[in-house]
């Protein structure tokens, strides 16, 4: 199995990350594409335009298609399997869009020994190549389970001993006054309208970041990164 | 001369906050743009899809464009003229490149009550389109200064009783012992080679994360983020 990328940029820094990659095809002459593929020993496919805009569903292809290797994905028991001997930290992301967010999320759990994000299989963004570029390699170090329904999942983490908490305004409290010394699952919502109703009523606790500016809500990034460090902070005191 | 600045949200919070807006450009329909513009009195023009395409660079437009006047720019002094009754906290950013990192500090420095950010002229990213759009409008409230020399910029600010903390991994102390009580400026680094030489030797602290993954560094948005809440926390605490 593997998934299909394209577009001029994505494919050429594909090809300079030197990314493992089984086919490339090509519609168009790219003479800096045909080089960096020799490069890197990547046979290239000329094709039609038409052979593209059925592969790819009339995407925004450019002319250049790769099918490369997916992301190894992990089960959310896969990710439990692996928590023995310290509070576990399991990051949610409810419906996030970006992919620089999802890149950054990753390489912030990396950082603070997360052991693991939970993501929506439908309508969000999945590990893509830019998510790869974005996560400095944490994408092959943190375990990534995909999931059709958030709210199914919190309440198996509930019954495995979790605790849900959610970032909202509403009867939220202070980031700051929680210990966050047990399981603890952390979800982060859309960069838009935040956590759906559902995956909010599933929350033990609504916490906040206090916010002294005209803007109400950090960048979703920002946000987890805030809420990670201080859920290790509060972990492991200086 | 103007900018253009794009998407759906960012063209309706403009609209909203009546900026001014020499011309609006829109390849959709979308009642809500069109019901804002006439309340605004802002004329829109009706363009196909592939002209915003070519006008942006094929950026993620999501079909409406509004040309307006450029960001506003400050200087140094314009931004210590307005810290009287508290703590400066000033955010000095050393050849940051992507876009998506200065606007997601933009609107983090919103957030805590920062003072200013001081960017360099050449060699860095400025106020464009994408910075404006992942800003969430603090492009707008957060005062920016752009100079030509970083390093005497950084003396001019100690000789002005503030003290600049830089981060790295060289001879630094865990981020969490300082106080931050004083007039401080936070030095961010390239995303890529951190702070220059020149920078590094100009600061007064080097200070550092916890990591206990694989990867030695956050994004850089996501390190300013942590850091600026934790000066926040220090100066008010819960």
């Amino acid at each position: 199995m593997g998934q299909y990328l394209y577009g001029k940029n994505v494919v050429k820094q594909l090809l300079k990350d030197k990314t493992a990659i089984q086919e490339l095809y090509l519609a168009v002459n790219d003479p800096q594409i045909i080089a960096l593929a020799q490069q890197n020993g990547v046979k290239v496919t000329k094709v039609e335009r038409r052979y593209l805009d059925k592969l790819l569903k009339n995407s925004n292809h450019q002319g250049v298609a790769v099918l490369k290797e997916e992301y190894k994905m992990y089960s959310v028991d896969d990710i439990l399997a692996d928590i023995h001997d310290h509070a576990g930290l399991i990051v949610v992301l409810d419906e996030l869009s970006d992919p620089h967010n999802l890149g950054a999320i990753l390489r912030t759990c990396d950082c603070v020994g997360a052991d693991g994000i939970i993501i929506k299989k439908n309508n969000a963004v999945g590990l893509t190549a830019t998510v790869a570029k974005t996560s400095a390699g944490a994408i092959d170090t943190v375990k990534v389970a995909s999931v059709t329904n958030l709210t199914k999942t919190l309440e198996y983490l509930k019954s495995k001993g979790y605790w849900v908490y959610g970032t909202g305004f509403v009867d939220a409290k202070d980031y700051r006054q929680s210990d966050y010394q047990e399981n603890v699952v952390l979800v982060i919502g859309n960069e838009g309208k935040g956590m759906s109703r559902l995956v909010k009523e599933s929350c033990d606790h609504i916490i906040k970041l206090p916010m002294v500016g005209k803007i109400s809500s950090l960048n979703a990034s920002c946000a987890a990164a805030v809420l990670l460090y201080e859920i290790y902070n509060k972990r492991f005191p200086l």
